[in-house]
């Protein structure tokens, strides 16, 4: 139910992620009487993969997460959560409000031992044509050095698990490489990274950094991280725009000769290629990483794509067991709390 | 002698500024053996409007500001603020520490009445071919409400002044565009903001509105905009350097015959055309708003041009009497301190 466009976008995309995972099975929880016009004239072979679970309510965009979440019985959000719960789903994918997801699943699914509070994390691309590691982007809005570096460490398990890295590099995201500089939480953070023989910790990193592929894993405080990773988004949408030419139109277009448009087509073919993998859409899906269970947020702005993307984000945290096997890898990692 | 390069990037650029604008007269601070060398050669219409004020040491870039301010007396850094203070500059422009710089800046050149704290501002090019003022873009690590107002206050001045504006927009920074989300001091600065009749106020945005132009003053926290800032830059050079191809080459330039060659650089003109006033490069310098004299920090990592852009900053804020007319109008719009 959740999301700028709600059902609309997230039954088209629950159905396109049917028809491209044949094992895949969904339940949609919200209200009926939205989702089931959207199902109908589809095919009986994704039908069948697929549930409605009735909720009540929904939770508002821009509810307060401490009341949203005492008033939460009955909405979708939550009753998707309690199934991860109760264990009838493996995992949850909400467009919804971030906050509330946050709270609500670590109320519900409950953090790892070792971690006091999940933190959103996304894969980004790179430039050396590899991924990092990129957490928090916003479910903490503001995060003590203990919590940065529950993060490096559930980032490089992570970097480890997901990317294949035996090593992994984790950096901090600061104003400065230097040591004397930024907040006394990072500067903290990094007095305790470097005492940590498991962490291959290298510094402070710029934003200018994000994707040079310097770092494996870069941790942020979680406001910092949500809104870079918004800037992102925004440059590069822009850019998207900007090689389609001022009205859409691409390079070469404006002439009216055949050539010209045919060279522009062309051109703007090469160009959708080079930057296609760093298109938002196409990395859509923030894991909340450090629960017991797979809870995926979406952009609350995703389109079809993007929102199917999501789902095969939850789809991949399954089959890897992400949840299962950075639990069980943070006991040898996290020093033994007091 | 500041920044990543020293004097062999802000002479070069300095005889730059020199030779674009003929009224200019520069007062090089620093140590006179490493300047002069690079002044051999110079024509002497250029040298005639250069001088060289002798400094005995010089501001270590990770140098900690507190200790680094106690023991500035004889740097570069401070007998360029202190050449503002006596009046015998109008200027300083300084590639060195920021947090020094705007330490000793605020203790040698004071902040304007009304001004608890200067902040660091820029003008950014946005996609409805204008420009928006970002501010604090690092000066201040933690920014309380007040400072937030001020800055937006600031902000929306010159906007007025610089970008002719009559009634400015001005926004916050913020993780969520709803009243509820983000820092108890962001939502702080949102409700003075919305009770005070000459700022026109419009809300909070996120990271992907800094380039849309949906807002002419963006304020934020200082530590959040310097990161913004420098993900924005990381992002526009690797499209900028995608263009150019994996290994330097353009578009078309993998293949040997000449025409797509010859295509591939027009291709190329055309898309810097429309890329390159994004280049950061093209707006490096900012300004430390709110002092009683004309502060322009350039990019550490600045090449000659980005320099020579930060010296035509200063050129253009003395011209514009920004310090004067920012003093003048902040006495009109701010309330009245008790």
């Amino acid at each position: 139910m959740g999301g700028d466009f709600g059902p609309c976008v997230t039954v088209p995309a629950s159905l396109q992620a049917l028809a491209s995972n044949p094992d895949l099975h969904l339940l949609l929880v919200g209200d009926p009487s939205a989702l089931t016009p959207l199902l109908a004239k589809v095919d009986f072979s994704l039908l069948s993969r697929l549930d409605i679970v009735p909720a009540e309510s929904v939770i508002a965009g821009d509810a307060r997460p401490s009341q949203a979440i005492r008033a939460s019985r009955g909405t979708s959000m939550r009753i998707a959560l309690e199934l991860i719960r109760d264990g009838r789903a493996q995992a949850c994918v909400s467009a919804g409000n971030t906050g509330v997801l946050m709270g609500l699943a670590t109320l519900l699914i409950k953090p790892v031992d070792g971690i006091d509070r999940p933190a959103l994390v996304t894969l980004l691309p790179h430039q050396q044509h590899g991924k990092s590691v990129v957490l928090d982007l916003g479910a903490n809005v503001a995060c003590s050095s203990t919590m940065l570096v529950q993060f490096a460490v559930m980032g490089a398990v992570m970097a480890e698990e997901v990317l294949g890295l035996a090593h992994p590099r984790v950096a901090l995201l600061n104003i400065g490489e230097e040591e004397t500089k930024g907040l006394a939480s990072i500067r903290d953070a990094a007095a305790q990274l470097k005492a940590m023989p498991s962490i291959h910790y290298i510094g402070y990193l710029e934003g200018n950094e994000l994707l040079t592929g310097k770092t494996d894993v870069m941790v942020c405080d979680g406001f910092v991280g949500n809104v870079t990773l918004k800037t992102l988004e925004g440059v590069v949408r822009m850019f998207l725009s900007l090689l389609k030419g001022p009205s859409g139109k691409g390079v070469g277009q404006q002439t009216r000769s055949w050539w010209l448009r045919f060279l522009g087509r062309w051109v703007q073919k090469r160009l959708a290629k080079r930057f296609g993998h760093l298109n938002p859409d196409h990395y859509n899906g923030a894991c909340l990483l450090g629960l017991r269970g797979t809870v995926i947020k979406s952009h609350g702005a995703a389109n079809q794509n993007a929102f199917a993307m999501a789902i095969e984000q939850a789809v991949q945290a399954v089959q890897r067991q992400l949840p299962e096997r950075i639990a069980s890898r943070l006991k040898a990692v996290l020093p033994k709390s007091d």
